[in-house]
């Protein structure tokens, strides 16, 4: 059993999950966490699944060294594939952010039409369509990998007639298939989430996984009796496998604030 | 010294080197070419020196093995960072996109003005701009990086109001600056070539990095005598780390036709 003094740990593939740990830090400020951010190897989200897990073993790895008491794999497509491999594997729990996410989405539809978007990684490995369904099996999921809205959030280009017109043309199909939940899918549209609710328009719940699974999170620790009670000494700490000052500097958008130390450190 | 009837070898951080590999090929009608899509760690563009390198040097030790004669580097980033190394490292002809594609910058200008797009580690490397500046030590060099370029043209999105667009909003500054040639200092660049020169206008050439590296591969075999005579048994081979059927499918576009077997390798 983890010490409850232990810190949270987390990955991506990069800053996007940023977005995850804020949401967990808010949920949950008494708790460290060690983000660990696979910027070396970044994006998973064009990569094939062997590729992916590989990966995601090594930054599972990387994270257990660091005496974790609970791991968020914070990435969609390291999730999508990798999530049932690393639950086998390691002895803490394992938890992802599509079935938080999914869960959410189901509450809030109100006319069983879903749509989801993501990467063509998470969109092509299927993972949201089957937990939505395995949930619901009545539901109407549609779905729509977007690969420019990464790179729109990393440049902070996020409004404007040029994120306009690309969320149009990529939620067009989406919406008219009649969804009233979109599902955000990708830990690097949050940042775009305001020109997506203009595009989609106020009848659509724009559904954010990176909330929902902030919530899992605490429910989880609180269920295993490992919340830290002792609320001492509260750290935050992120690794990188590429230069952390790029991580610094893009990350903070992400975060909504400084990052703090980044420490460099690789696996090969 | 290599053995004329040897391949040549190309690699790039992924499928956009394909615009080089498809030049040389066409100036070079005999040659056999081992190509390398580093696909599992691309893309090169943003990431640091220091894991560019590393890379890089991998990538190479790795086409060493299949007994090349001469080394392309055809990603751009790779060549900013790593060029030296390799030169310094390895027992074979290395050769780079950016001096090629900055010799015809040079020769094209009228007014002495040159634009350079790139990634945005091709620009912050500053290789265009000293290779320039070495050349003719006058010229006025503008630099742009354009991240959205990337996912645009392996998307095949590369016509219409969003590339348009983005094309105008990247090039305004440089368009000011009373540029008369624009160099492409990306693989997959070229593949928006036809919206760049719209947006940039009769009066500006537009250069191809790609075009002008396989001039010098040619002259650099013909210099040695080491262009392969016998026109016997020319083959084209692409390996890559990641996935071949998506390199396959994505890589077309950038070769202009199949891009026939594709081998899985690693480097670990």
């Amino acid at each position: 059993m983890p010490d409850p003094g232990s810190p949270l740990g987390i990955f991506d593939s990069g800053v996007g999950g940023l977005t995850v740990f804020r949401r967990v830090a808010e949920r949950l400020p008494g708790e460290s966490i060690v983000y660990l951010g696979d910027t070396a190897r970044v994006p998973y989200g064009t990569k094939s699944a062997e590729t992916v897990v590989r990966y995601a073993r090594a930054c599972a790895r990387l994270l257990i060294e660091r005496d974790i008491k609970i791991l968020v794999v914070a990435c969609n497509t390291a999730t999508a594939y990798a999530l049932d491999v690393l639950r086998d594997e390691l002895g803490i729990p394992v938890l992802g952010v599509i079935e938080p996410g999914a869960r959410r989405a189901v509450a809030a539809t109100r006319n069983g039409r879903i749509g989801v978007v993501g990467t063509v990684g998470t969109i092509a490995s299927g993972a949201y369509q089957s937990v939505l369904t395995s949930l619901a099996p009545d539901m109407h999921v549609a779905c729509k990998p977007c690969p420019l809205f990464v790179p729109l959030a990393e440049e902070g280009w996020v409004s404007g007639p040029v994120p306009r017109q690309i969320a149009e043309t990529y939620l067009a199909g989406l919406l008219s298939e009649g969804i009233d939940t979109l599902l955000l899918g990708c830990t690097h549209y949050p940042l775009l989430r305001e020109v997506i609710q203009e595009v989609a328009g106020p009848g659509v719940a724009i559904v954010d996984s990176a909330e929902a699974t902030s919530e899992v999170v605490a429910d989880i620790l609180d269920g295993m009796g490992m919340c830290d009670a002792a609320h001492g000494l509260k750290q935050y700490h992120c690794l990188v496998t590429d230069s952390p000052a790029a991580f610094a500097r893009v990350g903070q958008h992400f975060l909504g604030r400084d990052v703090g130390t980044v420490e460099w450190v690789d696996f090969q």
